[in-house]
């Protein structure tokens, strides 16, 4: 098996989660002595490709019209732009990849991805979708950091013809980089589930500030408000496009939530305490489930 | 102006908050060198009171059916029932306080309380409704702890007739025993805001819980849905009675957050990626600007 400390690395597009990631293997996988590994990047933003080159987080960059010269030396190749991007930029340098090489994206909606597998996928590549379900309020390579994947999912979604060396050596490197659980699913269960616990979350989170009076309200904030609104300090452009990528899920979803938001407002409109404490019994319970599953899975 | 560590504390209810009030009083104020302040304790919870004098965290205890016994030596008392008790307690023990005494209660909802004031008021005792904004997901006093009030803000409803050297010792022991910002204000007021930042989030956090598909979801989490439900795992009997004493209030916030809701699925319904951004942009910009009203009044 090829050993993660002598690999290439390519990082196409390097922003908060592309500079993440790239500091996160240096940190983590080529720090050590005797590592012939790399790290080369290529990105629209030169300024961030310089800051990363001087901070010896990537070893050389490429502007993203020369992501081809990169891309035919790399052995494993985040691409980390944009949605609408991700798909075009495979598909515009599907020649230049090396050939035996691990290729995945970052994408957090991969319905398209699926649907257009047949332009994307080559015979020697190894494509294998993944998404690290991890991130920041702050969006760009001056933000990133190689410590936010601690305790974090990562979710992948091998393709049938993925051969079983990369799959584990996808997931030695995911577990090195911090994440310390690791999900194999289908495309189609991804969006569904990420519909509910990713995109309906920034939705809700969204409205609720959405609704507020007014920005005094903290002065009467327990923690609460704060906690459920930390990720409405939103990447706007990023959310509308995931938002739209997994429309009919998400709506699913919000009229999911919609129905049991009705049924607690009718107890309370309704005076009726018991049908109110019953609701929020089964809610703790089912809440304290799901921190037992995390719990299970972190040991 | 009296001084906070000659005095003695009674607290009523040593449960997650009484208790919390007690560490934090014996930590932080009475833990000095030539101190002659003492913290007494009444509660139906006998074992708690057994287990808190053990640890030192009070100096002595009173049966419920005692409570005059303590109430007549207290300098200061603290009422942290259950929200349907707190009034009925002052009432029913009225004629024990201590004359000079200052008295203040730490229910979420103040409705009852101005609504009842002529009963509760006795012209001897300042009392000083209060709310102190932190919590935990446990109930208990095995779960409370002294330092649950640091950076948290505590919000205080004196009466016209209070006493400002009162108002002034009050602050000074919240300041001391952690709390970060001190919001005076009305309990109309009171109860209209935390309608919003207290009982919506508990409201939206169950509902989000509730909507679940099962409770293998997190999985798929990236956070964002552990930090929008840790408050699901509600104490229900206690929010049960909070959501219906402040109902309309919450009522009308709940409104609020459904029209808002409406607007942004029909944003994703419609593939309107320009109203979409927008709508975030705006909502970025609000939730920013919150977080700068909070730094603004931490330093």
């Amino acid at each position: 098996m090829k050993k993660l400390n002598e690999l290439t690395y390519g990082i196409v597009g390097l922003g908060l989660m592309g500079g993440s990631i790239a500091k996160a293997i240096r940190e983590y996988v080529l720090s050590k002595h005797g590592s012939t590994g790399r790290i080369l990047s290529s990105s629209r933003n030169l300024s961030s490709l310089k800051m990363a080159k001087d901070q010896n987080v990537i070893d050389e960059f490429y502007p993203l019209d020369k992501a081809d010269d990169m891309l035919s030396q790399c052995d494993f190749v985040f691409v980390c732009l944009y949605p609408h991007m991700t798909v075009e930029f495979i598909v515009d340098h599907k020649n230049a990849f090396k050939s035996g090489s691990i290729l995945t994206d970052i994408n957090g909606v991969k319905a398209e991805i699926f649907d257009r597998m047949d332009e994307i996928r080559r015979e020697d590549i190894d494509f294998i979708p993944g998404h690290p379900m991890a991130g920041r309020e702050k969006e760009g390579y001056s933000f990133s950091s190689g410590d936010i994947f601690k305790n974090h999912n990562y979710i992948l979604m091998p393709l049938k013809e993925s051969r079983k060396e990369n799959i584990d050596l996808f997931k030695s490197l995911v577990t090195e980089i911090g994440f310390s659980r690791i999900v194999e699913t289908d495309g189609r269960v991804h969006d569904h589930k990420i519909a509910f616990t990713s995109q309906l979350c920034h939705v809700l989170a969204s409205c609720l500030v959405d609704s507020a009076e007014n920005s005094d309200v903290t002065q009467f904030g327990g923690g609460s408000f704060e906690d459920l609104t930390r990720i409405a300090m939103i990447n706007a452009p990023l959310w509308t496009e995931l938002f739209l990528a997994n429309k009919n899920e998400l709506l699913s979803h919000i009229e999911s939530f919609e129905n049991s938001l009705t049924t607690l407002k009718n107890f309370i409109k309704n005076d009726d305490a018991k049908g109110c404490e019953s609701y929020l019994e089964n809610v703790r319970t089912k809440r304290l489930e799901m921190s037992r599953i995390d719990v299970k899975n972190e040991n």
